[in-house]
């Protein structure tokens, strides 16, 4: 999607954290500014079966980055595959459906966090992060000063 | 929702862990039941504005339960509230995507889950345990036994 086309790269070096941050901070400006084209999106993926699979593709596209990454890092050993692949689907529904009810205005009490997309991307960062690299030591994964609290707003 | 009303009480004495993961099981059962039913309430969510208030009304409700819990635990000023807020609602939406794409079979790489409802709840029960409860020595909380290793099948 022109999700992904828009964005800038994320660099080689960038900490775990960094990377899924700059990820959805990206993801989350580009649902904001087009909050029409997305809301559309995960309508008519109910009732058209193009648009439907266009979304899955995205979905399997990104399950297989995250795979991808956790075998470059060393990572994917320490997952039961099924668990993982749940787990990711969990990640992504996760934030589409939160973007939705901000900025797709489809639950009332989230509106006024429509002009805080630092906040939203940083929150479902921090879950991305922690449900990914949880059981690591924080400190051994992502220099202290890369990594704001993950009970905090930064 | 039917789904609240049809569910055995969680005893008090209850780990953290435990109350989760019944709440959890008993939605998945719930969802894979009555899976018509609940593919219905998603899609006419969107069309139909009564419907869309009995989900919105659930969240809200759900959200409330989730902080009188923390707050009886003495955990709510662990967090920034508005970051807490956002947090809820994405294991909220979390859990109805994945149900969806599993059970209302929007998915179909996930359709092997169908018959995993345990699986499925204890991924997303330890989602939602190591979101909510993450920072805290797991082994305060709930006793070794009862505890499922975060990345492991039960």
């Amino acid at each position: 999607m022109f999700v992904r086309a828009s964005r800038r790269p994320i660099p080689r070096d960038a900490s775990q954290y960094e990377a899924i941050h700059q990820a959805n901070l990206h993801y989350v400006e580009c649902f904001r500014r087009n909050v029409g084209l997305m809301r559309c999106h995960f309508r008519l993926k109910d009732e058209d079966e193009l648009i439907a699979e266009v979304g899955r593709s995205a979905d399997n596209a990104m399950v297989e980055r995250v795979l991808a990454r956790l075998r470059r890092e060393g990572q994917l050993g320490l997952w039961d595959a099924e668990k993982l692949k749940l787990t990711i689907f969990c990640l992504i529904g996760m934030v589409d459906e939160l973007l939705l009810k901000i900025y797709g205005q489809t639950q009332p009490s989230l509106a006024a966090f429509q002009a805080r997309p630092q906040l939203v991307a940083s929150t479902v960062s921090d879950m991305w992060f922690s449900t990914i690299y949880g059981s690591q030591s924080i400190e051994g994964i992502a220099p202290a000063a890369n990594l704001p609290g993950l009970r905090r707003v930064d």
